[in-house]
């Protein structure tokens, strides 16, 4: 057996059957392994950033990695974008980066690069120097760094950079997991400070692991016992909702909006979540958002259970097991005529099919997560690292997890530029994912930001790095193209069509809601 | 003035006045100066990708660099793949690479990341930590390190990582460029050396500078002299070809071809290029190709000037000033029926408009490399550093670098996939780029190289990953969602009649050629 194969083996072996792919020559072992093995399931995509945004969906559901097959450093390259939101969403994944033979980097032929350097910003662990005997070793060892939990870190990705030596040499065979570090309990002093400390003026600020449903009601409780306001960050990794969850508030975008949130807030308790910060500098605003007045306490910090400190504080303070806010099931009145992001989102909310997963990258869609938790059980997963073009590749992934339920992708017209060859890997698959482009024909995120400048009016040249209506994109034809049939929808009646059109049938498609 | 417009002053003001743009939040102070500043041309893209390929293809044609502008850390990424390419083509290119204001950066807000590390591997020289005071000089800095011009390096790639707080602040104004080093004169020595070496078994390997006429001319003087061969090397960044240019070779791709090339070469001198070896590792093949009986000898070295090298190696052997051999012009003989990869190409060097570009992405563009030398002048740009999805933005850039060309993309279809928003730029700007995609419904190289294996069969689920028949992409409306009209042409005659539709009108086109 040589070394691609003992690889491949042992993450099988180890549940990691799931391989987000498009290789090159130096992974040709790599694949006749993946040949040999098929309990490892590859999915073609023909655009790298699509592999590691549908890494990040897949691993964000399952909570196991995908493995991703990319191409030397320019593979990896164009895969950084949506390594860069899995990292900010602490999904687990595990990089396979094909390489040369390790004896062959240094006469830097044409396609060699610093794949490490590449590496670094987006993978906890990273290695590149792996022989045949010790691949499979090396593949536990960054399963091993993926699944190490910690607060703030659900996930982590590693990168394992495979050397083609190291995959046509001979090796042992596949080799066992080893153990992942448990989780502790957070300082018993820290409960208490905090148990003391909250009140109506403080609020619980959630993220990561805090999103859990049992995290959310343990948090919940303590609201119930003492009036605190429980927020989820602005960006949260995932978040499952509809009726019957607890409530919540969410995190503003814009700095000014997040410190009149905190604005009479005294203690703010950290539960998976950092402190807020702007999300971009601005001349007349801070970065750090949390106001003199009020104390900022890390709930749980390191491999502590963020979980078990909310679940340690609501029974330090004998708060009630039931009795707090839950989202009730609300049937929303039907909007008509002319489609916008509000009439849309109501639209989605009322007609969203039971346990949907929603992938959202854009403005327009998070317009729609607020009225979603008042109509249906669902699951979000939401742009966390800011690059756009994750929703579409998100969606693939989610759906390959959860192929019993159907899966929606909200995206901006820019955003599925990005990266719309998921388009292809839909149909490939045959996933139930519905796309919905909010096609307005511009990047609306940079207007509103460019006034922020203070400038009264955009000048036509600058006007022009905005709009995307010349020439006009046609995202019907673009994704039936590759295999997604889809509709346009102008109005409200349109809109509900082409989505109960969809939720009807197996299968991809496409709908082009012109907002 | 604002750092933001004292830099944009200073670029226009050297004659840098191009900028492939995909702006986010922290530019919008350098879109605000793009609008004071119309001599800057601003070109927008939808994927960062093509920004940077089509700068790579600005930068071979014009011999200046052309700007990018992208979005922090992510932005790059998506650029990175066709910045390995431009790094291979010694393509001069300023990367604007904005980011947060520096003081934010410690915050970790949710798009931060380390730009400096991402950019190391395609960058000469970078910079990050620019003042508003200091920006405008540092975009000179960079400017002169882009056009340092060195042999195997005629251009390098800047980054200029621009905090926005360095865009919005007050600077001095604009500022004047800097001196760039002369190239000098190689050593007498080598000169000596080969003057007294090179015979009929030695062979001049031309890249970079040795790829320009002057130096090939020299070289084919040479050539009469001696009887030595020419060869270029496998991925010349630029050749102006075509009857009457001088006659050369081109170095194979797989090391058994290169190693049977080279078998008798007693001397092997290395005009701007460096000594061949396998662009892959093989178990079979060593990775360094020059026989262990060949004399390599580098021509010229670090600011050395390589044309004028092989000028003085001619004069000081007494090379006649002509006889070399050079192309003759040939009417091919105009094939019909069932369209293939080589009578694509001989209908294709048969109908080139004079003084076309021609961008290749695939094997199936390089079959034309040879047969368009006989028939039209040209130019050809190849890639360079085996990063595919660089034909269709390098065919941006050398369109809007010579508006008066006709420009050529000839692409795989998979390679085709992975910028396909190269189109919507070539509509935008109505560029004259006539796109032909060879539609071979798979990854064609990749079952090469797995056959190369030693495996006999290719399994099913390998063979999975090598194809891209399922679903089938319909090329003609992916570009023609974008706005850029089509046809799909199976035989020789509808290959034909859409070349000269596409040649006989303004604006882009794309051929979709079933191969």
């Amino acid at each position: 057996m040589n070394g691609a194969e003992s690889l491949i083996r042992s993450l099988v072996n180890a549940g990691v059957n799931i391989c987000f792919a498009n290789p090159g020559t130096s992974e040709m072992h790599l694949v006749q392994a993946i040949d040999a093995v098929p309990e490892m399931r590859a999915v073609l995509c023909l655009f790298e950033g699509v592999c590691t945004g549908a890494a990040d969906g897949y691993g964000r559901m399952q909570g196991v990695p995908a493995t991703t097959l990319l191409h030397l450093g320019p593979g990896l390259g164009n895969g950084i974008a949506n390594l860069h939101n899995a990292r900010r969403a602490a999904t687990p994944i595990i990089n396979l980066i094909g390489n040369h033979a390790l004896y062959h980097v240094k006469y830097d032929a044409p396609l060699t690069s610093d794949i490490d350097t590449l590496a670094k910003n987006v993978s906890s662990w990273i290695r590149s120097d792996s022989t045949a005997r010790s691949l499979a070793a090396d593949g536990m060892a960054a399963l091993q760094a993926a699944n190490t939990l910690k607060p703030g870190s659900l996930g982590q990705i590693s990168t394992l950079i495979v050397p083609s030596d190291a995959c046509w040499g001979e090796a042992e065979g596949p080799v066992g997991t080893l153990d992942v570090p448990a989780l502790v309990e957070a300082d018993d002093k820290v409960i208490t400070d905090v148990a003391g400390k909250i009140d109506s003026n403080s609020m619980i600020l959630l993220n990561n692991d805090g999103l859990s449903l049992p995290a959310r009601i343990a948090a919940s409780r303590i609201q119930a016992e003492t009036g605190c306001r429980i927020a989820l960050t602005t960006f949260p990794r995932r978040v499952d909702g509809g009726p019957g969850t607890p409530v919540f508030e969410r995190l503003p975008y814009f700095p000014e909006h997040v410190m009149a949130t905190l604005k009479n807030i005294n203690t703010l308790v950290l539960a998976g979540s950092d402190a807020p910060v702007s999300f971009f500098a601005y001349p007349d605003y801070p970065s750090e958002l949390v106001p003199d007045s009020c104390e900022a306490i890390v709930l749980a910090d390191g491999n502590e259970n963020v979980t078990l400190a909310l679940q340690s504080v609501a029974e330090s303070i004998n708060a009630p097991e039931s009795g707090y806010p839950v989202f009730d099931k609300r049937i929303p009145e039907v909007p008509a005529g002319k489609l916008s992001v509000a009439t849309a989102a109501t639209l989605l909310a009322g007609l969203l099919p039971e346990n949907s997963i929603v992938c959202g990258d854009s403005g327009g869609g998070g317009a729609f997560f607020v009225p979603a938790q008042e109509t249906t059980p669902h699951t979000w997963l939401n742009l966390t690292g800011g690059s756009i073009g994750q929703g579409g590749p998100v969606s693939v992934g989610a759906a390959i997890a959860r192929p019993e339920s159907r899966v929606l992708a909200l995206l901006g017209d820019g955003a599925a530029m990005y990266t719309n060859q998921a388009f292809w890997t839909q149909a490939r698959e045959g996933l139930d994912v519905t796309t919905v482009i909010y096609s307005n024909h511009r990047y609306g995120i940079l207007e509103t930001e460019y006034l922020r400048l203070g400038v009264n009016e955009i000048g036509d040249r600058a006007g022009d790095l905005f709009d995307l209506s010349r020439p006009f994109i046609d995202f019907v034809s673009l994704a039936g193209s590759m295999g997604v049939p889809g509709r346009v929808a102008k109005t409200c009646e349109e809109f509900s069509a082409a989505l109960e059109l969809s939720f009807s049938q197996p299968g991809p498609f496409v709908i082009e809601a012109r907002v």
